[in-house]
This record gives C-alpha cells, sequence and structure tokens, in this order.
C-alpha cells in the first residue's frame, strides 16, 4: 500500500470572498446550448403543436405559446406500449435529446414511444419571443409548477391525437433540474405518470434539508482521490491569486499566465477570476465521467485525473503553482487544442438558458451554498441570504422565496408517494442534496458510486463501470413494473 | 302496501330555458353571509396574522395580504395532540365555524386543536381590499392553487408559532367546495396533512366525468320519495307559468300570487321566477335535513315533505297549482313568517360571497349541469359550453377552462392518492359529482342514504338518522388510525 505524503496546506490570509457577488447558480445548469444542432433521426416526429396556456395558475391572461417538443417512436408498440417522458430542463431540449442515450437503449426492451418536452423560456419554447427576458412581468411565469402543468397538458394532448397511445403508462425521466421536475412530476401528478426515474435530482438543496457545504466538500474530494495533493493545490492556489492580484504587474502575469482573453485589470477581477476556476472544478466533479466524453466540455475520460498531474505540488511558489493551475483548467477548456484564450465569462454570456436559471435561482430555486476552506478545497463563504436577495432584486426586480420549494414539494416529508426512482452519482456534488436512501420500498434510491452527474442517463459506453450497468438494469426493472402494474388498472 | 296513483304530467309546450342565462354557480355556494356573527367562544383565538404571498405562483407581484382564520384550544393536547384544519370554502369562515359542530364535536376524543382558515376573496380576506372584485386583473389570484397553497403555509405558520404544535398530525375536513379543498388538499400536499375527511365534495362534477343530469335527477328524486305527486306538480309548474306569463295581466297575477317584492314586468323576469323557483327546489334538496335546522334558511324537519304536502296534485289549474307552489315555497322562504314579500333576486345580491363563486365556475369550477324534463322535474336545458363561456366574458372579461380541473386534480385516476374519506349524502344532489365507492382501501366512499348535504359534518343532533351516527363513528375511527399511524413516523 501507497501511504500519501501529507500536504502542506496553506490557507489563504486574505479571505476575500470566493464567489463572485452576482448570484451562482447551480452550476450544472451553465449549459452551452449554442450546441451543434441534435443529430434528430428521421423518424424523430414534430407533431402539430398544441397552444399552451402561458399561465395556468390565472385567468386574467388568456394567452397562450408553442412548446417544442421531440417524438420518437421507431421502437414503440401502438395500443400496447408505454411512453417515455423527458422532463426537459434548463436549456434546448434537442440537446438534451442527444445526450440522454440511456432513454434511446431502453425503448426497444420497453417498446417505449420517447417524448423530449422543451421547458418553457428555454430553448424555442419562450412564451413571449424574444420579450420573454425583458423584466419580471415577462419571467413572470417561468415557475416549476407553470412547468409541470405544461408537461401533463402535452401528455394529455399527445395520448389524445396519436392514435393507440390513450392507455400508454407514462414514466418521467430527467436529470439534475429535470430529474426534481420528473419526481416532483410524480409527486404532483401521479395520474399523469406511473413513476420517474430522477437521476441527480437534489431535491433537498434547499433551505436548512441538507448542509450547505456539502455541495463543495463532494467536489473538494473528488480532487482529493484523483490525485496526490491535488485539492491542496487548489486550496493554496486562491491565495497565490490574492498575493498576485494584488499588484497592476501582477494582474498583467495572471492574465497571461492563464491566457485570458480580456486581461483582468482589477482585484474585482481576480475575482472574477476565482469564481471562473470554482465553477470549472465544480464542473469537472459533475462530468468525471470514466470516458472520453463531451457534455459540458469535450473531455478526456476521468478528467479530473487528467487534471491533477498537473497539481502533484501545493507548496510551489505562488507563480509556479499557478502555472500549473493553468496547465489544469486548459485540460478543461482546451482538450480539443482549439482556444487561443480562456474567458473567464464564457458561460455567463450567449447563454438564454443560463439567464433562465438565474431567474429561477432568484425566485424558487433558492439553493443554500457555503465553503470554509476547511472541509473543502475553496475560501471560505458563508451563506447570505440577505445579500443574495439583494442581487436577486438589483439584476431582476424579484425577492427569492426560500423556504417555497420545501412547502409546495414536501421537503423531507415525501414518503406518501410512490415510484420515484432516485439516481445519484457518487462523484457528482449534486448528490448531497440527492435521495441517497430509499424511503420506502417505492421511493428508491439508487447510488451509483463511480458515478459523476446523472451517468446513468447516458448512452451506455464500453467504459461504464460496473455499478452503473447495475444501476440501469434496476431502473428498467422498476420500470417495467410500473408499467405492469397500470396494465392491470385499465 | 300502498299503491300510489299514477300523475298526469302535463309537458311544457314552451320550452323556455329553465335556467337563467347568467351563470348559474352551483347552488351549495348560495349563502346568506350577512349571518349573525360565529358565536365564537371565548378560547377562540386569533393567533398574530401572517403574512401570505398574493401569489403564490409567480414573483413579479411581491404583496401579501392577511387570511383570517380560527383557532380552538380547548380540547388540545399540547406535544401529543392532533389538528382539525377545517379548508374553508366560498363564505365567511365564521358562518363555516358555526355549522361545523362535527369538529367541536369530535375534538375531545381526537385531543384536537381546531383551525377554521378562511378562503381568500371570501368574509374578511381579500388579499384587495374592497378592490379584490373591481376587475378580472385584482380577481387573478381567486383559484383553488392559491387557496391550498394558502392553507400549506398556515399550517406550517401555525405549527411554528403555537408551541407544542410542531409534531401534530392535521387532518384537512370540508364540505361542499371546502371538501373539494380539503381532498385535493391531502392530494397535492400530502406532507401536510395525512389524511382528509371531504364531504359532500362534488370532485367529479366536471367534464364529462358524471352526466351532466345526474344533479337535478337526484333532487327530484327527493320531491319523489318526499310526497305523491309532488315532482309532477313541480314539472307541471313550468308550463303554467309560461302560459300565464305570455300576458301583462298573467304577469301581474304572477307577482301578487308569489308575494313578489318586485313585480314582473316582462317574459325575461317569469324566466328568472323560474330559475328562482328552480333554485329553491335545489336549496330544499340541499338542506332536506331530518330535524329543524338553520343552514341557509330556517327550516322545519325533512323540509321537502312540508313543501311536497302543498303539491299532491299536479293536474289543477294553472292558477290554482301555481296558488299551491307559492305555499310550497313559502316554507323555504318564509318559515319564521316574518318576510313581508319574496325577493327572486335575494340570494344573487349582498353577498360578497356569491360574487366569488360566480367568478370561480367561470374560471376553474365548471361544472356542466343540464335537465331534460324527463328523468327530472325541469324545464329541458342542455348544457352549452359556447354559452357558458360568452357569458363568462361579458361578466368578468375571462374565459372557462373546463377541462383544467381534470388535469390538474387527476379527475377519475386518483388511486395512488390514500387516506381519503368522502362521505356523501344519499338525498345530496352533489352526490352525483362525488366519491360514491371506495377507490382503495384509504380512499374511502360513505354514503348516508337519508343525509342531504354535509349532514355529518353538522353536530350531533337528537334526529340524527342512525346511518349520520353510523358514518360519523367510521370516520372518527379513521381519523384515529391516521393520527397514530402518522405517530409513529415521528
Amino acid at each position: 500500500m501507497h501511504v500519501p505524503l501529507p500536504c502542506s496546506v496553506t490557507s489563504s490570509p486574505n479571505q476575500a470572498p470566493l464567489l463572485p457577488s452576482v448570484i451562482l447558480p447551480p452550476l450544472c445548469m451553465r449549459l452551452p446550448i449554442f450546441l451543434p444542432a441534435c443529430s434528430l433521426p428521421s423518424h424523430l416526429l414534430f407533431p402539430s403543436p398544441h397552444p399552451f396556456f402561458i399561465d395556468h395558475f390565472g385567468f386574467d391572461q388568456d394567452l397562450t405559446f408553442q412548446q417544442r417538443y421531440l417524438v420518437a417512436d421507431q421502437h414503440w408498440r401502438k395500443n400496447n406500449g408505454s411512453i417515455l417522458f423527458y422532463t426537459g430542463n434548463e436549456g434546448d431540449i434537442t440537446w438534451f435529446c442527444n445526450n440522454t442515450g440511456f432513454m434511446w437503449d431502453v425503448a426497444e426492451e420497453l417498446n417505449a414511444m420517447l417524448i423530449f418536452a422543451e421547458h418553457r423560456y428555454y430553448g424555442e419554447s419562450l412564451p413571449f419571443g424574444n420579450k420573454s427576458y425583458s423584466d419580471s412581468k415577462h419571467l413572470n411565469y417561468l415557475t416549476s409548477e407553470q412547468a409541470l402543468a405544461d408537461f401533463a397538458i402535452l401528455i394529455q394532448h399527445v395520448k389524445e391525437t396519436i392514435p393507440g397511445a390513450l392507455n400508454a403508462p407514462v414514466i418521467a425521466i430527467g436529470g439534475s433540474y429535470g430529474g426534481m421536475l420528473s419526481a416532483w412530476f410524480r409527486m404532483k401528478y401521479p395520474h399523469v405518470v406511473v413513476g420517474a426515474l430522477a437521476a441527480s435530482a437534489p431535491i433537498w438543496q434547499f433551505e436548512d434539508l441538507v448542509p450547505c457545504g456539502t455541495f463543495y466538500s463532494i467536489v473538494t474530494n473528488d480532487f482529493k482521490k484523483s490525485g496526490q495533493c491535488c485539492s491542496e493545490s487548489i486550496l493554496n492556489s486562491w491565495g497565490a491569486i490574492n498575493r498576485i492580484s494584488s499588484t497592476d504587474e501582477g494582474l498583467k502575469w495572471l492574465s497571461s499566465a492563464f491566457h485570458l482573453c480580456s486581461p483582468l485589470k482589477s482585484k474585482q477581477d481576480a475575482a472574477v477570476l476565482k469564481a471562473w476556476l470554482s465553477e470549472t472544478w465544480v464542473n469537472l466533479a459533475m462530468v468525471n465521467y470514466p470516458y472520453k466524453a463531451d457534455f459540458l466540455q469535450p473531455l478526456p475520460a476521468w478528467p479530473i485525473q487528467v487534471v491533477c498531474k498537473f497539481l502533484k505540488n501545493p507548496k510551489l511558489p505562488d507563480k509556479l503553482l499557478l502555472q500549473n493551475v493553468f496547465q489544469a483548467v486548459n485540460v478543461y477548456y482546451n482538450y480539443s487544442g482549439a482556444a487561443s484564450c480562456l474567458n473567464t465569462s464564457q458561460s455567463a454570456t450567449r447563454n438564454l438558458g443560463l439567464m433562465g436559471w438565474y431567474y429561477q435561482a432568484c425566485t424558487e430555486m433558492v439553493m443554500p451554498m457555503c465553503t470554509d476552506g476547511v472541509n473543502d478545497m475553496f475560501e471560505p463563504r458563508k451563506w447570505n441570504f440577505h445579500v443574495f436577495s439583494e442581487e436577486c432584486f438589483k439584476l431582476w426586480k424579484v425577492r427569492p422565496r426560500p423556504s417555497w420549494i420545501p412547502s409546495v414539494y414536501g421537503g423531507k416529508n415525501i414518503s406518501s408517494h410512490s415510484n420515484i426512482i432516485f439516481s445519484n452519482g457518487g462523484l457528482d456534488p449534486w448528490s448531497g442534496g440527492g435521495v441517497t436512501r430509499n424511503i420506502t420500498d417505492s421511493l428508491i434510491a439508487i447510488v451509483i458510486p463511480e458515478g459523476a452527474h446523472h451517468l446513468d442517463l447516458r448512452a451506455s459506453n464500453p467504459g461504464d463501470p460496473k455499478s452503473v450497468l447495475q444501476a440501469r438494469a434496476l431502473e428498467v426493472q422498476y420500470m417495467k413494473q410500473w408499467i405492469e402494474k397500470s396494465r392491470h388498472k385499465h
């Protein structure tokens, strides 16, 4: 057995806030949505669109909008098949369609029609067209409750318009926020879906349901496990940046060392750099897949191990340490070798999906996060609801309601529901807010120790670890049971 | 055995619309809300009010309002007691508080705190004060979903602020629309209430879930059973009114014969008279209690039997028949003998509660009703959604969405829920839209053959038939089971 050398950790004396003062949305959501269009198979239908009420819960406005959804029916058995319904989350639905290979892989076995429904305010499903994001009045209908109602009515519409679909049992499937929606959909509309597969769904990442530090401590553990002294190197990097960024010359040096497209000009810019680095480590933890993949970025297998190869010596002088940090993040941003410079605001612009999630985080989806630099490798930062609320009001003219999600969806008290699988990857920071223990014999937790963010929803791959194969097999088994049981009711 | 003589039925040749062209709300809701104030016991608390969001489902407006609720705790066992929560319906909560004696009767046995929550937009719980009903913009938050969210948050507030209440299991109780709310509350917020007693809750009186004629055929049966030729007399009365109201002299005669406060001036007024009579028969069916009572009006025991004493001969000439009809309705409107004249628009004015229900009927609560004069004693009238929708738009500038309630609350597909008692009176016209057969072993139907509208929720009375005593005993038994079971979870 190899005993790892102890790593000397330098605590950063300047405990400047790690996270930028703008609201950090749950990071899984920072999706580049301008991806190559979904490679839609030729059998993918676009049925005649159905008008959806923009406001399901009020009658003053009777406006409707067009919701986009994709249907694949090549494995569907008319009259006797099932429907797998992807509860779209914050992004272009074609992107989710392309990244949820699991549904395509199991369609034949379940005789299933696949439906991918786009979440309102994302992709092309914009209730007010290009005015949808113009102000809080137009954004007022961007909530999970409205989205769930869209899904319920879409399913009804599909069942009524596709011959032979009327009695087909429907299973909701989703990952991340989409997984939360799947679980909540089954909870609130059990008459519409016979069950739900909620992959990497942090339904408890709210209020004080889980400790606010869990998320970043899981990120840290991923780095700890992936290379000796790796997390310590990152922990030390914050102090190095703080020291170097205190002079103009240092800012210049940092801009050059990190190949930044826009040079740093102030201490404030250095805070943005640190936030961007933090985000990078978080994203790496989410996509730490066991094979070469292209989810948030094109990456090698076990990318954190690759990254950590550059981060073996936390005791290096500041500049040398940070040069290594650059090498490390360059794996994430430039694995293809095509980038001529790195853009610290890259994921925060160009992305309507991100805008939408910012808004949702400022209203319903208030997910407290904190770091302490002891149980994690980040600069200490407490969760401060007041500051958060002020930022939200500045940005959107809305105030977050942190207790609403637990009030409406039940918090930890969900045992009276049924037929929900909560799957979580042991490597996924979002598993900290997920359900990782069985609640009842029909509210099932599946943990995939070697899994990152909803690995189980990805297409089958030769590099899949055994644990995800077992998880998928179990998921299929439950889905078959739900389908079977629902048949006996008809 | 006495064989009843056959009654000759004259079908009315002029099949003018029976129901007035204004929207007929479910008639249980026509509550005189200017009743003597609830005789509040001295231990009835008014805890410090909690601000409720006017819009739980949108964040553009952050306005709040004061919801009224009443608390009685004299039988409550602190730390180890339960909470019975009345899900207020369309009216002043003190009136429901005074008319739900069952809760007071069982409080001691269940060690229960009683809470009566006022439904938003009724009584004193007006979100925008006296502007609440001013237009469709201010009325936009009058929905069942908002009301349920109010209840959920109120319960949370009460549990957090009353010492010893935090872990108390809560049971929702309601009658009529309040019963629908109780059932839906358990369906949507099972983490808040361990079960629900939904008395006389017509949760299926929507879309095509039940035949539109059932309601009025039950009314008719009540009259058939209560006196020989009674329903035939009423059926014949419409033709008599049509014939007499065709002349000015006839209108004059009708005004005098019915002691109307405002004389009839046109054929249109005669339609109002007929609608008012229909409403009277329906109300009598709802409050056909086995003992002297004062629910909608002060009335004798088995009031339909008393009414039918005047309606034994359907073959009488028009004027004699209608004079008898006057005697009959006079039992309903003037049992006390205090009224100097009868007011056909009486229940349609003075009553904010009624206004609110009209609005709800024009948005979510679209309950199709029809008559055919064959299976019922009313003039034939088909359900015409288009006409209804036009009326709603004229009145409120809103359009009804008839399929929304089944979509959101599940229609007949509710078997995955649990712990709901649906009680219905066999005499109650609303039982036609209610759940009268067990759905599962925890979705229980209790039918009280001798019961009218939520008789079981009324205070115990020496005149109670055995069936309601049995119903109440069973209800208490289930409630105890729910409470017991919830204790094992803590």
